[in-house]
């Protein structure tokens, strides 16, 4: 059985979750609009470590100075009571009317200069709060229309827009590093940086590329279609896991926000196989907090919230108990080193062996015997079954 | 109406094209074997420009050396009597049993060496062809079970892999350059480096990445729901549209490789604009071949194939002249304007302006009017009607 | 070119399209509110001959009698005034949180008596507005979770609702018929009766058959990745297809709405050649309207909303131009006929002939040219580059 | 922990899966022929109830009559000696060329009659063998472009083959069910009758419908992206779910015939309970053979194929057993009815109700309250979440 969450596993929740009111493109809210300082108690109590935010989840949008300072003393006065870090903060940029071409990427150049200083403004503030992490979601950069958005000097744009926010943040001293999410559609047609991938391959052209990463959301990248296990993969590959999002995607569909473990079953176990223990030949086991960004369904009430916030921690708890099993159980063993998962880790080339002496090794080409390998069988399905089995708990 | 095309279309097929004998997973083969010299015949005919192949497209997998080289002699001379150029070879390491878990990521260290020799022979002989590019579609490359392939031991072989061919080049003096090609399944279940954004994101890790880029084909891009057009506009922004794979696909579904145009026909048209003109806002044209890869429909015979030939040139030259009159339309540029695509190209900060002018100009944020920018049109649809219509001839 | 639209059209909308106010799951509204009298003057000016809308569309949701009435006078006023048609009505079971489980198939019986009584209503106003067609898009009848939701007894409670409104409608006299509109998932994670299939197999169990049809929607059948054209070939050919929403959809997403023939072109155009000529073989071609379920995209004001109005009658218009040019032109029906498609119309069996006669004939077994009739080619790429270039306005 | 299979559970597995030799769109066979008696007895050895076959598994297409009397006479033997039954039967209409437009509806009417009686010489071996269903996929029946098939014509030619085939059947007085597959795309680019509702809609139009029901395959409905388990239940509630193929794919691409369970494994458990229990509501449970229509992973030897063939089998019973543990947790039955799932299964009107009660019952609407009813939550999350304890075997 599982063991109840603590801060010790680093479960962390965004305040727009919990929150969420339950209005989809065809529906009203569905449920009351929820106090932060009451998320930060419950969240304490489920046993959750840290709490995340928007700007405008905490302050509403255009709210005058006072108020803004009153909500954030509240806010942080409810931290101070439970003890719940806020490891990450990020910025809205979708929700107002004047995003509705993007922040950062709008064509309209005025509100790329407003989408700058608005995140500039929640930088201190996300510091001020002892962050080490700001994402950015880009939800509204991208298009409908294939000739309305140059997409080259979109990106040149959105360059421009990560090395000032880079410069500011290394010039202040923070120390915040930023964490791009990838998502491929919706609410725009096409979004741009679309995958973990895009993501990456536009990080290493920036200014400060090591002060920049990735988060990346288990239902972002199934909506492309794409193994959330190999984009994690990626990531951590090139160092640039800097933050992850939990929760559940049934296919290619519009964006579905379910409970981490309440899509794709079988790839969270592979997921938390990876973030609790690395690769299977040796890598980094990823650090950071186990961040929830879900959306307790429209048909749940308040109760339903809290037992949906729960139910996230319980599957990934319940996960790592399996994955550290199949870790531990001597067939796998067994079925991995069968499999030749372990080989993977061997450089193909020997120990000083260039293109010249693999030229030279008639072993490798003329004389190797391509029928004879071509006939040996992986043993994949055995090794896949035996984690399945794990998944259901029956070994 | 179109012209007819010529090879300063640069227009290029691959042997495996129209070569294609229909066989696929539910069907035996419905065309006869086709004789590389002829297709070169007929192609140059047709008004192409080059033919690109794989090694066992043009030379039986596991001929002995006169065949070998008898069959190159006959494919040169064929070459010669028709001027055709190979802009392209690339190596089949997915057809043989030997490949069925990759080449260069086989979990098998043997196999991976054995591809590495395949593809030095190949080398040589594309730089004795005198082409410029080198393709690597690692079809095979992946896995269907999460926990049978160490992704980023994978990744670490890919890495060694390609950087040991780039060291083969650069020492050998070609004057060849490297070029990905992306696709997220099919034949595995999901492929590593799936899109053109995790293939640049990989390259950006080579110890050559100048020599290395991406060969992105139409329809593997749409397999994941992906805007093509916004992919090879990041490719080019990166400097990295090294060769291209054009044809059709109907949404995401298994790999269909129609005629060009047979497909998604308004990005299609954005394609061939930005291809052909370069961004709106000015960015360069793509000068490298115009390469099909397709396959004729099972359904087809030869004269079929060879219909289907022309046609992916004639959707081309047709969809170019569209762009053309796009571009040179007053109303359309009045609309461009009205939509301020352009002003995308206008840096966000001013001359010489960082963070610290831009949090002192009150303009850009406390006295910024939010509504009424908010409630401002961008004209969207009216500009993508006109592309409509110019993509229907009715303008 | 294309001519301007006119009532003889038969071009409808919908009050909520043109109507929407930009609101989607990450942003908020970005147009203010449009008077439905004043969208019945502006939808007449542009050429429309129909106006559609949901009970809620016209009348406030909760809205007392007064109110009420004083809302529909004044519509009527301006459907007097235009000369404007009510094709359709259809009513909302989805925005309200009390339908957040459904309206018919809501696990709470009381939801569903009340949603009856809803519709009970609205049926009414429907008769007196002289609508032939009441459509029903049972938007939230579905589900997240499969362990949640009997589907078996929810299509029993579905059925027992429809046979209870036929009932109502026969009983009063109404010449009113209905049409059930599918969608695979959104607002739900899976709706019920996702595709037009699942909606024409489900009409086949009622009481009343022949009072229920389909309304199928073109990016709705798209965003399961089916053949829209298909869809409504089989519609059609079981006698069903009672109304239309056409719109456009880029691909297996989020429910787009875009302009119609801002999706797939060449889809739509071969639906516009179904539609106004019926099937080649000469099935009966579609008398109903040609009702637009389209989204202004959230980046238009006002102005954007009726040129985008416009642009779905003017491509239609387009496509039907060239697709009475395709039927016409001589080239494509010598291709028709190489590729057999009117052979399709003639019975498989002789006049009289049964299996025994069938059994009987060598000719079409033992005597049967296998090979030979194997090898034949189809020419369907030569044809379908005919639709296309009829589609670019070439030929 | 799973019993071993035995007959009793009914399983059965169709020749050309583990007789399935790996070649795929983009390599060659990676195993050898498996002679169809070997796997008569393996499979009997693992415990199974069943094999299945098309003629062209059994019988070299165009093997003259003794070679078939031959094989047939020692696949009888076979299952004498091992007492496999034959529950089902199937014609390949598809791998040869003569069917590369398909089978009942080619365009071709000469490909039309040969397939009618390839058919019909099948049936009369399917009864000989004492087969129950006749299942018929029509994988080659539909196209790539749109106006290369007139759809309603194809539909009439299929309903005409079917009815000469159910005429056949009846008068021959065999006792053979058919069952229809659908799938949406591959190997043809859309196929007709796509998903279990288009099938269950055609049925509805046949002189026999009594006679044909559907075969439904998890991986086809699936590749549409609908909830397999709803498309069940709409086939059960319309009493034709006369048989189904079990097995495993992962999200919208091309068809993977993955093991049964190594795709969505909460959609499979959901399945099995439905199989075996029936709706929670009380609806009848499958009771015909549970059919593995998957294939060996291409990378698996002979060895590896049998391992698969036991891991179908295997993960079925453990879904059962999880399942059966499901239903008899009184915290689920508690849940089950805060969800109000049962209460879907109370009519919506009272008994003798008609809609002029409903309309005098002013609690159903006047004096309803709206806002009380739409913020109660339906604990949906909370439902899910046991069932997915369930799965993990955590309870």
């Amino acid at each position: 059985m599982a063991s109840r969450p603590t801060p010790a596993d680093k479960f962390s929740f965004g305040l727009w979750t919990v929150g969420w009111q339950g209005r989809d493109p065809f529906g009203h809210a569905t449920r009351p609009a929820l106090d932060p300082v009451e998320s930060v108690h419950r969240l304490a109590e489920l046993g959750a470590y840290g709490v995340t935010f928007h700007d405008d989840d905490l302050v509403p949008f255009g709210a005058d100075a006072a108020t803004r300072d009153g909500q954030i003393a509240r806010f942080r006065k409810a931290l101070d009571e439970t003890g719940l870090a806020v490891p990450m903060v990020t910025t809205d940029l979708f929700q107002q009317p004047v995003f509705k071409d993007g922040g950062f990427t709008s064509n309209d150049r005025d509100v790329r200069r407003y989408a700058l200083r608005k995140v500039l403004r929640n930088i201190d503030l996300a510091a001020e709060l002892g962050a080490q992490t700001f994402v950015m979601w880009g939800g509204r950069e991208g298009g409908e229309y294939d000739v309305a958005k140059d997409v080259q000097a979109a990106l040149e744009r959105y360059r421009e827009a990560v090395d000032l926010l880079c410069q500011y943040v290394v010039d202040r001293g923070y120390d915040l590093r930023f964490a791009l999410e990838p998502k491929p559609n919706e609410p725009r047609g096409d979004i741009l940086l679309p995958t973990v991938g895009h993501a990456l391959a536009f990080i290493s052209t920036l200014a400060h590329p090591d002060r920049v990463g990735v988060n990346p959301e288990v239902g972002h990248e199934q909506m492309a279609g794409l193994n959330f296990v190999h984009g994690i993969a990626q990531a951590l590959w090139q160092g640039k896991l800097f933050h992850i999002d939990l929760n559940g995607q049934r296919g290619i569909k519009y964006d579905q926000d379910l409970v981490f473990g309440h899509g794709d079953l079988l790839n969270a176990f592979a997921l938390v196989d990876l973030l609790e223990h690395g690769a299977p030949g040796g890598g980094p086991a990823y650090q950071g907090p186990r961040h929830f960004d879900y959306k307790p369904s429209r048909t749940e009430d308040m109760d339903g919230v809290w037992v949906s916030a729960a139910a996230n921690m319980r599957t990934y708890l319940l996960l790592k108990e399996r994955a550290a099993a199949f870790r531990a159980d001597p067939e796998v063993a067994e079925a991995l080193a069968a499999s030749k998962v372990g080989e993977l880790g061997v450089p193909t080339l020997g120990d000083g062996e260039g293109y010249a002496e693999l030229l030279a090794d008639t072993s490798a080409y003329e004389e190797f015997d391509v029928e004879t390998t071509g006939a040996r069988g992986f043993g994949f399905i055995r090794l896949n079954q035996l984690a399945v089995e794990h998944v259901l708990g029956a070994r």
